[in-house]
């Protein structure tokens, strides 16, 4: 099946936004096997959008749009597909029940236009949108697949996977499903991975196994097709298994989870708390942390200890580890995670010294880091040579004490 | 003049990476007043490429490629270009001495398919590649112009900023020159500005005045068209000076500033420094203030006091205070402010407290922050109620905690 993806809207031929609706769309089709062949962004122009659409027609078989499915005059997608496929457009009841609602619930006066938004194709299957007003449709045309979406990717994103793609996976292959799980890595790099399972992702095909590394971290995809989701799941339990085995201690969650999220709910589950001492990441850590809802369950709080006089202050740094060892050490590590756990009254303490560049305030190499972790009663230090400039040394060295802290949770303890 | 875009990498398609070179080239190309009509993307195929390649003839008067440009057999831009325009592809001696010399620095064999990145299409003008080894393209064929670029947006946006653009101008209107400043707001919201200016934006076509609103700042872009720089220079100089006159007060910086940058600069050149007392934003505005090189002159560090007990333990707020009025409280944040400085012994100390939400965890709005600013004379108390989801939430407080502390600057103290 081919498949491409139209985005209609002036604001994108702008530059004003990025076309990650496209991206968002290509992802979600690739996990189910189906090509995109083509992305266009077209603007608010009906000549040019219809002459799109039948040059998508000749090429594709499957066709999603995003965008212009609005209020205004500038949104014509759906009467420019309706032309395009010669099918008059009605009125929805359940959407248009909705939109009706929705004004009444604010007591603001519903206009003309927002009645236009519960227009749809004559014979189209409705993807009701849980997050805004305008619905999504998929109509067949001549053996073909049309489907329209709204622009905004909070209403798009979750339109697109719990009511889009599920019908689309119906009408094109109703014996199968497909069901997926994404098995998150931390500390082991994208090649090393695949080296450790390459006979796996050779010779697998149902379920397949998609590696894709991003922002240090490495994510593993196993998608299986089965006749059900009960037998996609066993599927992918036993290759799930497999990789565990192998490489597991470079797990740290499933599918959603976040660095930070998993830490946030292990800490909460185990009544614990933690305490940063951030030197190198001056304070990423802790936003992290505190960008999880209810983090403060988990968090105690931090010191951004950017200047020797704060660690020496207010983290008891001797003035002669910083003069002979210096502020990026082991040393010093060791002393802020201790320190900042013991004034902030945690049950761990974790500290991140190092160099981020570009240019080093001491005489140590750009991208050294130390992270010091410590439970009271045994500290450990770990040294890492991080590559990369400023914000990427900061970003992989804030996940590295993350991560540090959940291998400590993972194996019982210091 | 009619431009168009078209971005060739089978990645893009399978939702790897969004397609932000479009985007990228978009603005710019928008700023100097052409209009871009298509963005596609297209997978690594020669017959689908030169397909699009002669339809974009047909539309288009500006053709630009971005990606493909490589060593591998899939970079097949420069090859399917040359053959729609009928033209062989030859050497091109400056690029080819540039890549022998990459080699032979690194002491790295080259391989023969490197030297294939050194061939252009013959009659073309070469854009350098300061960044990597690929060289960019320009061409003339049939009153029509076609540039290739190369897809790292790392590679693309200097090659197309510094020699790209410049060039086109040249061949387009080689009377005139385009010149742009961009004015950072903070503080004020885009309809307020734009109402402000509404008889300014309205009455001037050049320079043009455009507004853009994002995460919370709102920019103007002035860009003016001149027979030199300095012509150019003089006209924005003039409309900037009435647009300062009127909103001078939320203009916090220029072109590529940032809050951070400019909060770092200025009290750098000071001599003065500052320390946060972060509870809402968790260590965010600490993290974008050391994003900035340089940062350590003028952050000291700071605290993040997320749960009461360290509000109470490390900044002195006393517990019938956040038992009476709570950690969301003007008095907490005064006292917040207040002892940060003291304790991490800085010009200046910043609180930030409030409610980021899903849910509040005492009897207060979300959304609702306070600020408080104290130069150890004087303590300023700023309440604000802030809309929307978390993460924008502690965005926003982050930045009105940093053009909270310029303000104090700007207006000479407390």
């Amino acid at each position: 099946m081919k498949a491409e993806i139209i985005a209609v809207g002036t604001e994108l031929l702008l530059g004003q936004i990025a076309n990650t609706n496209a991206q968002f769309l290509s992802q979600k089709l690739a996990e189910v096997g189906i090509g995109v062949y083509y992305h266009t962004v077209v603007g608010d122009n009906a000549d040019r959008l219809y002459k799109l659409i039948q040059e998508a027609f000749t090429r594709s078989d499957l066709i999603i749009f995003s965008g212009g499915l609005g209020p205004t005059k500038d949104d014509l997608t759906k009467e420019t597909v309706a032309r395009a496929v010669a099918r008059p457009l009605v009125h929805d009841e359940q959407a248009l029940n909705r939109i009706v609602s929705y004004f009444e619930k604010r007591g603001i006066k519903m206009t003309d236009n927002n009645r236009k938004q519960a227009l749809v194709i004559e014979g189209s299957h409705v993807l009701p949108n849980d997050h805004g007003m305008a619905p999504g449709m998929v109509i067949e045309h001549k053996g073909k697949y049309v489907m329209m979406l709204p622009g905004p990717p909070r209403e798009l994103y979750p339109m697109f996977t719990t009511y889009g793609l599920p019908h689309l996976l119906s009408l094109i292959r109703d014996q199968y499903v497909v069901h997926s799980k994404v098995l998150r890595f931390f500390g082991i790099g994208e090649s090393a991975l695949e080296e450790e399972l390459i006979d796996l992702i050779d010779g697998q095909s149902n379920p397949t196994i998609a590696p894709l590394a991003k922002e240090g971290e490495v994510t593993i995809r196993l998608t299986a097709k089965a006749k059900s989701v009960a037998e996609a799941e066993e599927m992918i339990r036993s290759v799930e298994h497999e990789i565990n085995r192998r490489v597991g201690e470079f797990i740290y969650g499933y599918n959603d989870d976040s660095l930070e999220s998993v830490l946030v709910r292990q800490l909460t589950e185990r009544g614990e708390t933690v305490a940063f001492a951030e030197s190198i990441t001056g304070g990423l850590v802790s936003h992290l942390v505190t960008s999880i809802p209810g983090s403060s369950a988990a968090l105690k709080g931090s010191i951004v200890c950017y200047t020797n006089e704060v660690k020496e202050s207010l983290l008891a740094v001797p003035q002669d580890v910083l003069a002979s060892a210096g502020a990026v050490s082991e040393e010093t590590a060791r002393i802020l995670a201790e320190q900042v756990r013991v004034r902030l009254g945690s049950t761990y303490g974790i500290s991140i010294t190092g160099e981020a560049g570009p240019i080093a305030s001491e005489d140590k190499p750009v991208g050294l880091v130390y992270i010091g972790a410590t439970d009271g009663m045994h500290t450990e230090i770990k040294t890492f040579r991080l590559s990369g400039q400023r914000p990427a040394i900061q970003l992989r060295s804030a996940k590295y004490a993350i991560f540090t802290m959940l291998e400590r949770i993972k194996k019982g303890g210091f």
